[in-house]
């Protein structure tokens, strides 16, 4: 990458070194996971160029935004309305933790047993390698989980810290509190930019990320052809590309993908081989560039048809009402929006579960794997109401447990291996 | 144990070759553990009964509540509040999880990267070992941390688990949706036992329960001289006995016992021998027989002054106001107590680091020591806080990670004691 790069990094206050380490690491991760597939779709070289430029372009346009007085936000989870940052003049970045670096400085502040995507947002932070991370003026947190809610105490020490309640059941007076947190959010946004958030723009904004979720939601549907016309690898990617890119931009992207995948249905053609299984991927969220299990499933004799993750459907699914109204009426729609996100920190879940049976009947899914980043409580235990779901109503499932290290990639291999040949022999019976 | 308790717990469903093992392990643990302390107040007597009839006496009281038609509820956690279930005539049980048994049955439903004392009450449920388990009509969860929250799911396959929502703040707002909880509480108790709840019957109940806690507070306070007239271990056996013991009865044992400390207390006299440290042990719940940590702590030249646990002062510190008036009145009174625990899940949780302090000033403590249970994530994560807040203000603090196994017994015993050693030299200074 280039010379001026370096020198915004380094104004930014990246530590170079740490950071030449991390960008070593990723292009061979990325020739080896992604351009080695065949038949890729000739759309997929718009998000291979934006992985190309990672930490490039994109820190170049918020730079931009920033000199101009804009600010900009990180979330560590879908439940951050990006309309209302966005109506306030903002950019909301997801921050990715899909890798482990920084982890001995995480650990002075954090316990060992914690998941690595907590482990890996801290040791990012503390080891300032992350550019997007730097280019944050304000870090938006979320109760919904223990270790996310507890770390970002902590993380409040380096970088301000604005935290959101997540109900933990999904009642009227739950709605209340979260719609109230939507509202706040609404204010603490207008603080932070100096700009009012009007019905105008709540509503502009509003229908420019629906426009994002629709799109991902077009290229989700074409998936459930057989054969099915893109991997699961490139759409996971397009979808956590989805967290941090331009919206209009890469809106208009997906869509121009959108239309070429459209000729493969009608032609037929695609990515899966005759006899390849069609998998539902479900689980905790996949930040780039953790692609280890999809890597492993889709080189095993299967493609993955969608992805029940938060850097999935979770994500896209569902949109946020259009009919506008006042300022409140917009808060409203927002906030039932979000609550539909079917997060294991919901207690009960039994809407994740039925969703998931029926995904695997809509993408014509021959199994589902359930994946859990290790440590995390509320993944690892709903797995088992997962499984017994879908045992239930005669949908095969395995379960993983798996963390950011390549240790246990040959384990992982032989366990989704002997799922896959279990699937076929049920199918040629 | 007599042949009527065997008839007892097999009617129960107990399985008594599990309930075999336990027991054998109890009485051996605990003559080495508390029998073998120095100068022990006589009113400890009464306590060590309850111990030896742990299974015995206090079950047979529940089986003739139950025959008169009464419920047993059982409780996880000091959120419950108490004053609710005995207003419907119910009696309240804390089941205590303190010992790693049925883990091989608890592994099956649950992930193994869990807090033992989640484990633990899954496995008692699972290999039917505890009659207290056994004697409950109900179990009331909530949705504290996540470990607790998803398993109570699970729990609900095998018994049914009403969950109390609590909120993760402690604003107005928050104080609304618990509020309301605490209502639908005494709704699904009144629906439980048949009885309707009256300003009368809540009133009493309240006072009842107040009087149990004021006289724990009472024993506490007597514990802030030097000498100190009672062990920590004694202490914690009395405040862990306080979960599930008759409560008027219990209430006028604890205040026997006080007169005789403050007879101590006026003679000077006391457990503490010279040059021993005063300690406070502040962190997660120790349940029975959990008495690890403290009896390395008081062999190795020091006595617990104070435990800021949920088994200890946040059990007790704060009461139920009494003025009365409406139902509604008396239930925003309890809704309001309970909401002033200082648990972990709450973020952010300033108002517990300022009561450790506090407690180590008004209980003239050398030092603090916080204990964990592994896999813990709040209470692990603000250690971090608690290790600042205690720097800041110039209170040593040592912090500690452990479960419910043997294993890390020696360790534990050469960091407490250099610890300790720490303090001694400090004092000598
Ligand atoms: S899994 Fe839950 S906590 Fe994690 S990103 Fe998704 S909604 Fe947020
Ligand atoms: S993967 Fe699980 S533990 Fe980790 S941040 Fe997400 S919900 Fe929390
Ligand atoms: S530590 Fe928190 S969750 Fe545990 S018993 Fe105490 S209040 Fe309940
Ligand atoms: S010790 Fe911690 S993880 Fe275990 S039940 Fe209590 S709050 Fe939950």
């Amino acid at each position: 990458m280039s010379a001026d790069y370096r020198k915004m990094w380094e104004s930014l206050g990246v530590d170079l070194e740490a950071h030449d380490r991390l960008m070593g690491v990723l292009p061979p991760t990325y020739g080896n996971v992604y351009l080695s597939q065949e038949n890729r779709p000739a759309g997929m070289e718009y998000f291979d160029f934006v992985i190309s430029e990672v930490h490039g372009q994109r820190i170049v346009e918020l730079q931009e935004h920033k000199a101009g007085g804009g600010k900009v936000v990180g979330a560590f989870c879908v439940f951050v309305p990006e309309e209302v940052v966005r109506a306030a003049g903002g950019i909301c970045v997801g921050l990715c933790s899909g890798v482990e670096i920084g982890r001995t400085q995480a650990e002075k502040v954090l316990p060992r047993s914690i998941c690595p995507l907590i482990k890996s947002f801290m040791g990012f932070k503390l080891s300032r390698v992350c550019p997007y991370f730097e280019s944050c003026d304000m870090v938006v947190g979320e109760t919904t989980c223990d270790g996310k809610k507890k770390a970002f105490e902590i993380l409040n020490d380096y970088i301000p810290v604005h935290v959101m309640e997540i109900p933990q059941m999904r009642r009227d007076k739950d709605f209340a509190l979260w719609r109230s947190e939507v509202r706040d959010f609404a204010l603490a946004m207008e603080e932070l930019t100096g700009n009012k958030i009007t019905p105008e723009s709540l509503l502009r904004s509003i229908k420019e990320v629906n426009g994002k979720r629709r799109a991902l939601l077009r290229l989700s549907e074409l998936r459930k052809n057989s054969p099915a016309p893109i991997s699961g690898k490139d759409s996971l990617l397009i979808e956590q590309i989805a967290m941090y890119d331009d919206v209009e931009r890469f809106t208009a992207q997906v869509n121009e993908l959108c239309e070429e995948l459209e000729t493969r249905v009608k032609e037929g053609s695609g990515v899966q081989k005759p006899g390849d299984m069609r998998i539902i991927v479900s689980g905790t969220p996949m930040a780039v560039p953790n692609w280890k299990v999809p890597h492993i499933i889709e080189t095993s004799g299967a493609v993955i048809v969608a992805e029940e993750l938060c850097t999935g459907l979770r994500y896209f699914e569902n949109t946020v009402a259009e009919d506008g109204g006042s300022l409140e009426q917009m808060i409203d729609a927002i906030a039932r929006r979000y609550l539909e996100i079917n997060c294991a920190c919901f207690s009960p879940n039994r809407q994740r579960m039925e969703r998931i049976v029926q995904l695997a009947r809509d993408y014509r899914a021959d199994g589902v794997i359930h994946v859990s980043l290790a440590f995390c409580d509320p993944y690892l235990i709903e797995a088992n109401r997962v499984e017994k779901t879908l045992k239930e109503n005669g949908i095969p499932v395995l379960t993983l447990e798996t963390d950011y290290g390549q240790e246990d990639t040959g384990q992982l291999k032989t366990r989704i291996e002997a799922f896959l040949e279990m699937l076929g022999c049920g199918k040629k019976r």
